[in-house]
Formats: C-alpha cells, structure tokens, sequence
C-alpha cells in the first residue's frame, strides 16, 4: 500500500507553484513556473534513487533500476503542464502518483525484475502551444520534432527556444527509449464514477474525436427594416446545426459525444441581423465506425441546410484521433489490482485525450480513473478526494508491479 | 424641382469628412470630424441666407424666415453622426435634403408663409455614446439634458466636455423652440421600396422595439467525458430560443420583427460545454398590442424553457420604444407631393427609429424614405442613387410647401 498522505503533500507542494487566487493552477508549458515545477519534481526523483533522461522534445524520464535491466521498463506517467485556469490533479496527479509507488517500493525495499520509469510529458493540455500532447505525439512519431519546436505561442516564442531557454533540451532522440508496458492515472475528468459512486475507473479505451470549424454565411442587415420573408440570418442557421450536433451524439448512445463550444457572431450587435457565424462542433465516439457514421450525418444535414436555406455553409476537420483500445493485459492488470484491494470499481471510457493513447502505439497500455468533484476540470475549482487518490495510486502499484514483476 | 447634382455634390462633400478606405464615413458624434462636418453644413446653411440656433445639447437649428415670422416653422431634418463603419447617406441626406430645398426656394425667390427650418440632431446613431437619437430625446423631454451630459464614451469623455470642446454647447433650452410640422427624409435601410422597384416610400409609422438582454447559465464541462445526459449545455438551451425569436416574429406578419444580433459564449472553447450564454433579443411591431402579445409569448416561452430543462434563465428588457405613428395631415402631405409628381410609390412602415419619432411628441410629423441599395445602411457599402434622392428631395419640397403654404 502506498502513503496517501506523502501523496496529498506532494501534490500540495507541486500546486504551490502558479498557485492561482481561486485555488486553481496556472503553470503553462515551458514558463519558468514550469521550469521550477519540474526541477522540483525531478529533485524528488533523484532524492528517490532514480536516474534521470531528458528527450530532444523535453520530455523526462525518471528510472529505478530493476534485477534485469535489459527488460524494458514498467513506465508510467502524465504531465504537469496545465491550463491557464487549471486545477491541481490535471495531470500532476498521474506523475507524482507514480512517484509515489517508486518512494513505496524504496519503503518496502521491494526489487523489481524489469526497471520502473516515472515520465512526464511536454505540453499536454496544448494551451500554450499547439498541437496538444506534444510530448507523447513526438515521440511515437504522430508528428516531427521540427514540426513542435516550429510552434509559436501568441507572442511569438517557439517551443525550441523556450525548451533551451528553460534548460529542458535533452540529449535523447524522441522514441529511442523502450517501453514494456505503459500505464496513466488520471482524474475522470468527468461525472460518471462520482455519479455511480464508484471509486476506480478501468479504462478499456479512449474516445476518437474530430474537431471542425464551420462558417455559416449570410447577409448582415438591419434588424427593424428588413422583413422576415427577406432575411439571410446566419445566426439562425448555424442554430439548426448547432442543435443537430447534439442530436447525432443523441442517436449513438452511449459512447457518442456532440459539442459547439466555440461560437462567433458578426458583426455582434444587437440591431444587425448576423451576416456571419463561425462556431466549432467536436464529436466523439469510442467505436471508429460510428464515429464516421456521426461525422457523415453531420456533412449530410449541412448539405440540406445549404440547399434549404440557400446560405454558403463551409465545414473544415480540423482534428482527427481514431479511438484507441488499450491493450488487454494493461486493462486486465488494472482490473486485477483493483479487484485484489477491494475498490469499488466499473468501466469508464475515456472521452478525453490523454498522453496515454501515444504510448499506446509503442507499447501495451492501461489507464486508471479516480472520481473529480462534479467532473471538473479544466478549473481552478477542480477537486479530489485524497482517499481517492490513494486507491488509484494503490491500484497503480500493484498493477505495474504485475508488469514488472517481483 | 430641386437641384439633384447639386444635392449629390453637398453630399459627396460631406462625405469626405471621415471618408474611410472602403468608401464610408466614420463621424462619430462630438469628435472633430463631427466639429467639421456641423462647420460645413452650417456654412452652407448660412450662405444660404439662414440664421443659425443651436440649444443645449448641441441640436442645430437652421432658419428662412417667413411672411409670417408668427408661425411655428415648418421643419425638415435628420443627422450628420455615423457609425464607425458607416455610410455617406444615413441621416447626412435628410439634412441635406432641407438644405437643398431652401437653396431651390432661393433660386425661385418663393416666400412661405411660415418659415422654414433646417435641423440636424445631435448623436442619433448612439454608437459613441448611449442613449440613441439623443438630441432629439432631449428636446422632446424623453430625458433630461443632466442624464445626456452625464453620458460617457468608452474613454470616459462625456457629452457636456465634448459639446463644449467642439463648441456646440448652445444657448436655448433644448425644446423651447415651437415646431408646426416636421418631415424627415431617409433612406429606408430595408430591402422593401427596392424590392417592388419603387421610388418613394411613404411612412405611416415608426415600428415600436423591445430590446432584451437574455443570460442562460448551464454549468461548464469537458466535451469528452461528460456523458450527453448529464450536461447543462447552456448554448443548446440559448438555440431553442433564439429560433423561437423569429418563430414569434413569424405568426405576427407583416410587421413582427424577432432577431438575436449579439450572443458571447463562455468560455467559449472548442471542448468545453458552454457554461453561460448572453444574448441580445429585438422584438419589433408596428401595433403595440401585438408587440406586447409577442413580449407575453417570448417570456412564455422562456418560462416553458426554463422549467422543461432545469437551467437559470433571466431576461432583462433594456429598452422600450412603443410604435409611432406619424400624423395624418403629414402623411397625406408626403403622399400628396409623390401623387403630384408622379413617382411610383408605397407605403413603408419604418422598421428602424429615427429622431422624427420623438419629433412626432411634439408636432405633426411624417416621414420619406428612399431605397439604398440591397436595404443595407450601418455599413461602408451603404449606397443610394442619385435620381431616388432627387425625388425624395422634390417630395420633401412639395410636403412642406403644402405645410407652409406660399
Ligand atoms: N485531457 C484533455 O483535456 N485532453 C485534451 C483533448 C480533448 O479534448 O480530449
Ligand atoms: N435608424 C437606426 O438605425 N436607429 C437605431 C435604432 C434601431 O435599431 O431602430
């Protein structure tokens, strides 16, 4: 069992580090609040015996010897970069979790046959630089490195030279770093076990998404002249599909997802009949098939929108990840542990991306959920109960000690 | 008959005070673009042979005298305030019409009875600074001269220093100054005099307006993770009425107008279900008792909505104007003139105000409108042709005469 209470300390003293007002954590990707962020985990992982690797992208490897050092290592990992007003476990909570079984395992004395890693990740949440999941898509080659080190934040700055700058430009090629199998613990990041009351998530796969952006565009009048029968009001229109997204989620339950977050009028005043309307729509679904079913729909209503109303519709993908299945022997190692310690427990499907699903195309993988207060996050008030978080870090131990072996 | 090239080159003149790239004007109220607009047509006005009064809230009165120097004036006007992306022909072209009609008057030496005035109004647009069709607001007394002053714009200058800076801070009480009859000629800013190829519209009535501000609060949420069932999508919520807006406005045709102009999501962000969604609602109609119909239907609805999804809904109504309908001696004048000089014509209700309505509390009123092209104003590419402004200037002449008699 490992020790709830260094776990909570840890993580209280990481949040200390672009604490926000609202309890909530600020430390964007390869600031200088990152820096210290991760000088203080990495001084933790030395403190607990572990060597330390960097890659070419910044990502870091922390490594506890095993009996065979030529079995690839158990890794497990996340990130602890977050959002601008992101919460204390996003991420953070995957990382010092398995610093935790590392510091148990040294408590126990316990010796594993292959070598146990601590990774953290660059640039997970994708707030400061796109793409999201930076760290992980280079190293198992989703992207370049040229392509990350090229990205700009909004005031210019590149990840290659903000990596340099804060001194987390290693030495490593990006994917030259074996993996035996990889394992995440993470917040849910959403309702479903708090809403079962269940304490560990098995996670058996990762939603696909695609992301679009759509244009609706009409004809900008004024609003007390010109007569209904004689209108061509975006707003209108884009109303329809933004309420059909929804519906096709609706028709593919219970794994589908629809979504318009992102909306902008013009010219956005009050007495102007919108000429324009550019929102987003995000869709998801566990099962690949459907997924292109929900995305076929969509281009289908959009073409009977174009030609019912007459107004030029453009629709753009602008993202693609296909759903991932993680590996049999991970989610069963996951449900085993938690079965052996008598956590309640059921299946959550995992909506949200996580470093996790690029792991999973070099090694076999495995997620573990722990409940967030009302599915928070991506918020300063995002919350967890440390018992909680304990049971996820337990179920992590033993799993990856089933992997690794004793 | 009245000089049309020569209305049409008083008009480009003025237009090149705060002449944009795209071919509009920005002469924002009581900037010095707006100094040197007022300096120019009071110039003309002046050479002309009128005599010039100017009232407390910067109202502009332009005077030809009479037979009868005892009898109220007959007066014309409208305004020289723009948008920021405004046209050459909204409101610049009803001054400008009056100011040709008494250079015609001179040239043909024809005394009226009454005399006539020239007016233009201070900050009708009310872009710079709130409310909207100020001067005429306070001249009729719809609100004080403290309340105008008191107005700020987005810098924090207010009304009272920029009149004074500019010097249009008059003498005369806003109001003590006696009105026989007023008429305003106006490009329509709607689609309906070009749409049945006519080139007079006679203007029974001004539309009444309630505008709203409609706030509809869910609870923001991840995309992905958050199954469909257990979201408070307040931007889902805020489509169901913004359709129903124009739903309400459809079952009262001819004259019931609904549009949503504005919306802001939040936080606006292409994975999280929206939290809160602001939006404008104006709901219009010529008869006050189905605009109040369409009032009692909307906040039904809202009601319906609010209870049907468990969501907070507030609606606040932020402005009221019931409709106006001008007087009937005015009206016949205008009809009269168009009859007599054999322009093809119809009656428009106006959809948008204009200063003639609070005009209209105080004397017999009535309105001219001329198409502009595809109905669009508030817009750069605002545009009108020459020969319907002649008319709409040659019906203004006739109007008024019929008023001031010879
Ligand atoms: N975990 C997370 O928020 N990933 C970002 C991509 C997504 O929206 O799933
Ligand atoms: N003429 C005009 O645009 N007035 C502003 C108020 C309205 O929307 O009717």
């Amino acid at each position: 069992r490992i020790n709830g209470d260094r776990l909570w300390a840890a993580l209280m003293e990481l949040a200390q580090i672009g604490a926000t007002p609202k309890g909530g954590v600020k430390r964007l990707a390869l600031t200088d609040l990152d820096k210290q962020g991760r000088d203080l985990v990495v001084g933790w992982g030395r403190d607990a015996g572990m060597s330390v690797t960097v890659d070419q992208i910044g990502n870091v490897f922390m490594r506890r010897d095993g009996a065979n050092n030529a079995l690839p290592p158990v890794m497990t990992g996340s990130h602890i970069d977050t959002q601008p007003t992101g919460g204390k476990f996003d991420g953070n909570y995957g990382v010092l979790a398995g610093l935790e079984v590392v510091r148990t395992l040294n408590d126990l004395k316990i010796k594993t046959e292959a070598p146990i890693e601590v990774a953290f990740w660059t640039n997970e949440e994708g707030s400061r630089f796109v793409p999201v999941m930076m760290g992980s898509g280079v190293f198992c080659g989703a992207f370049s490195l040229e392509t990350a080190y090229a990205a700009k934040d909004t005031e210019g700055k590149t990840v290659g030279e903000e990596l340099e700058r804060i001194g987390y430009k290693g030495d490593q090629v990006p994917g030259d770093h074996p993996i035996g199998a990889y394992f995440e613990t993470h917040i849910e990041q959403g309702p479903v076990l708090e809403d079962a009351d269940k304490v560990i998530g098995v996670v058996p796969a990762v939603m696909g998404l695609s992301w679009y952006d759509c244009v609706v565009s009409g004809m900008e009048a004024h609003a007390g002249p010109t007569p209904m029968g004689l209108r061509k009001d975006a707003l209108q229109v884009s109303t329809k599909i933004m309420q059909e997204v929804v519906a096709i989620a609706n028709r593919y339950p219970p794994y589908g997802r629809g979504t318009v977050g992102m909306v902008q009028v013009f010219p956005n005043s009050r007495n102007v009949i919108p000429g324009e309307v550019k929102f987003s729509i995000d869709l998801r679904n566990v099962n690949d098939e459907l997924l292109n079913t929900m995305h076929e729909e969509m281009l289908a209503f959009i073409d009977k929108t174009r030609s019912d109303t007459g107004l030029k519709i453009s629709i753009e993908r602008v993202s693609y990840y296909p759903p991932c299945p993680f590996h049999p022997e991970c989610v069963d190692a996951v449900r085993n542990a938690t079965a052996k310690l008598g956590y309640s427990t059921m299946d959550v499907v995992s909506g949200a991306g996580h470093d996790a699903i690029y792991a999973a195309r070099l090694a076999p993988a495995g997620m573990i959920f722990v409940p967030c207060k009302d599915g928070i996050s991506h918020n300063e008030i995002e919350d967890a109960k440390s018992e909680h978080l304990e049971a996820g870090c337990n179920v992590l131990l033993h799993a990856m000690l089933e992997r690794a072996r004793i």
